[in-house]
């Protein structure tokens, strides 16, 4: 079997990471391609590096190459003397764990990709300026793409990013720290006990201004709910920073995101769990999102993250920070660190259900030989399923199985008092949960399993707003 | 158990339905409430009912009874003499079968509700007006609240719905017929059978302009990609029609949506499945979405329905129709009925199975023991899933499962290529399924499964756009 390959990540982008004509052209005279590692001489100066992709923001003239510095480079082609192929090796890709050489040149002569600071003078760390954790966990905003296969692949490290983004320099001190390096995807609770016992420590015996923790983003909002729960009371603000395109491209989205976290660690006075991404598919606004109240809703625009209650608790513009205060309960920042709590063990045995037309009842049936003890069932509308579910749910409540209802329909909220099929389900035991996201709900019922003693405890737990995840909630039968 | 019922459709509705000071005082005087079928004697006449909840277009100087004839009245407090509570019967609750009665008063000194027209003295059928087949399924759009409980049952009939709502009559002669009635949540690949047979047998057999379908919303877009499937070349146009306010609700929106599904039938030239819904909270613009690229996004806003392109096919104000026809390949209407391809078989063996972070891929193991021939695995981002179920997913495909990759983000395209992740899944030979949605994918798979002879034709009927559920699809590894 032979793999497709492409670095494209939606279609608009289609064609445009090809070299055409002029360019394409003197690539195929040297017999180099894109990905090889290369050293290229010109009238202006010798550069090793690798050879990029071209991006819309380049024209046919020049030839891109990414040097050790971490830099894009554009040289033109009409100084370009020789190319020489080299042996490709993985550190001559790795940028340096040190900070950014200054000798570069990146004068009018060269073309320096978006998002690249040409100011890289300023000292990295200032210990007058706040002090930022930056956690690094993997994902896009710690990918890079892969030049032989053109797909992407997750082996940036946290010191990899910060040379990747030295402007960052200018706004904070960062203290990258590599925690682990998974996709979002495979990500179990372990992963989020882990994460938030090092946030927790952080809090308690460090002096941050506030954490950044880098994450991908396809479940970016299950950890930014995990640690909603995990951590309360917070004293700081730990902002979870994703990215649509990988760091190294110079399309990216990384450093826009993480620069917006910055900002709204530095110049905001907000504690708790946010997440930030960016607002539209321009980089001019950036979304802070509620750590409970955001969801992955595009597969892959930049501004693929939206607020479940339509509208971001915070939107941050180039210089100025617009805040929802009146929306949500957040705390505001403060010295006493020793108010938080930290409970960051949770519990697995929690089955996400969705019911569609057509599912067959009698799979429920299966629940009672498994692990399971908590079912969140995601039912169409306002909470409801199919009436033939009615005796399989009752006897697997019966047997002690939790069962709680949130809606596939992502908006609005559950209420199951409305219609008969509503009221039935709760005559049966079913709980809902209001506008609770169903993904927030299988983590929420993950911690709670693990922080209750009995069915009760959970149940209040799982109806009790603790970090903005419910508004409010419908009464229950009893 | 005591059941807690409640009216209230969402939040924003809240307390509305209550009589409160001069009309609340009023009930409590003559010892009645709301829901009372009562007897009301006044300056200006005696009316039989039901005494109504207020709403939002009603002041405080009004009690509402709904008559025999289906229609409210609202009667000034100054002119009622008295109110006697008369025996509550099911009969009294429903509207008459026949032509509404013309006798009502409703002259000025009444207020007469929203959406309920004035002029009923027109024919309810006339030969010079088109003719549209009004089949009901049950759903909102045919349900009543029960003013015992405060909630709604599924209990009008077509019939019924037709004497609500005398004012489509001035723009088509309406044949309504009753399909069943079961809220959309309790159907199955039958009903769906049942429904394509009915409407294939009227395309084919009887000369109607259009036909519209009244369903319940929860799963309205299930049906509507059903249809879509089970009928194709289609020579009139089938308009789905849903409501979220009860049709007996003075703000209910099953009139508006009705209406705006008659003028699409009668004012445009398309042909082919679609959904009519409110686009707006505000009654001012009908939504008509394309049956395959619908989904319900909210569990209670009017303009719950959303589609997939984040702009609807058409948008039908009150005297014109705004069509995309650049966006979609959709047919235009034509005499041609025998092209119709019919094919109204499903087979249920088809799971959704939606993917979470602490998902245990040793569930996957269970799939083994049923029936199901299809997994569609809901993924996160572009399509992915934990590294760890990659054995047991490669398990179920040697034991003959066929695995098709949708996306919980909603918006997007399932793209495999672009991270190990999916370029791994693509490799054990899990299919994406580019931008169908996982609801119209999973009906697409029942369909599919039933109008296949082996994997082989059921992938190509899956990655083939039938009835634009695919814009594209990405190449598979072979």
């Amino acid at each position: 079997m032979k793999k497709e390959a492409t670095a494209n990540l939606n279609n608009s982008d289609s064609g445009k990471d090809d070299y055409i004509s002029r360019s394409k052209q003197l690539l195929n005279k040297y017999k180099v391609k894109i990905g090889d590692s290369v050293k290229l001489i010109s009238n202006k100066g010798d550069y090793t590096g690798i050879i990029m992709p071209r991006y819309e923001s380049f024209n046919d003239n020049y030839v891109v190459i990414k040097l050790n510095s971490g830099y894009n480079i554009g040289i033109s082609i009409d100084n370009i003397i020789n190319i020489t192929s080299e042996k490709l090796s993985e550190t001559s890709v790795n940028v340096s764990l040190n900070p950014v050489k200054t000798d570069e040149p990146h004068n009018g002569k060269f073309v320096l990709t978006k998002g690249i600071n040409h100011d890289i003078k300023k000292p990295l760390l200032s210990s007058s300026l706040p002090k930022i954790l930056l956690l690094t966990t993997g994902g896009t905003i710690a990918s890079k793409i892969d030049y032989r296969t053109g797909g992407v692949t997750s082996i940036l490290n946290a010191s990899d990013l910060y040379s990747i983004f030295p402007e960052i320099s200018n706004y904070a001190s960062i203290y990258p720290e590599f925690l682990f390096n998974e996709y979002s995807e495979n990500l179990y609770a372990s992963h989020w006990s882990l994460l938030s016992e090092r946030i927790s420590y952080a809090v308690l015996h460090e002096q941050f201004d506030g954490i950044i923790v880098s994450h991908g983003t396809d479940t970016i909002h299950y950890t930014s709910s995990a640690m909603s729960f995990a951590l309360q009371n917070l004293s700081i603000p730990v902002v979870l920073v994703g990215s649509q395109r990988s760091s190294d491209r110079p399309s990216s989205d990384a450093f826009t995101n993480l620069l917006g976290a910055i900002k709204f660690i530095t110049k905001t006075n907000y504690a708790g769990i946010f997440v930030c991404m960016h607002h539209t598919s321009s980089d001019e606004t950036i979304a802070c999102h509620i750590g409970t109240r955001v969801r992955k809703n595009h597969t892959s625009k930049r501004n693929a993250l939206q607020s479940l209650d339509h509208f971001p608790f915070a939107l941050i513009y180039d210089s100025d920070i617009v805040c929802n205060t009146d929306l949500k309960r957040i705390n505001t920042r403060n010295n006493i660190s020793k108010n938080l709590i930290s409970k960051t063990s949770f519990d697995d045995r929690v089955f996400l259900l969705k019911f569609y037309p057509g599912f067959d009842p009698s799979f429920l049936e299966c629940f009672s030989n498994f692990k399971y003890r908590v079912i969140i069932l995601e039912g169409t509308g306002l909470g409801h399923v199919n009436k033939n579910c009615f005796p399989y749910l009752e006897k697997l409540i019966d047997s002690g199985i939790v069962i709680f209802m949130t809606s596939q329909c992502i908006y609005g909220r559950v209420q199951m008092t409305v219609y008969d099929t509503g009221r039935d389900l709760l005559d049966l035991g079913v709980i809902p949960l209001s506008d609770m996201s169903s993904e927030t709900a299988i983590v929420k019922a993950m911690w709670a399993l693990s922080n209750s003693s009995n069915k009760k405890e959970l149940v209040e737990i799982m109806r009790t707003d603790l970090s903005n995840e419910l508004s409010n909630t419908s009464p229950l039968i009893s």
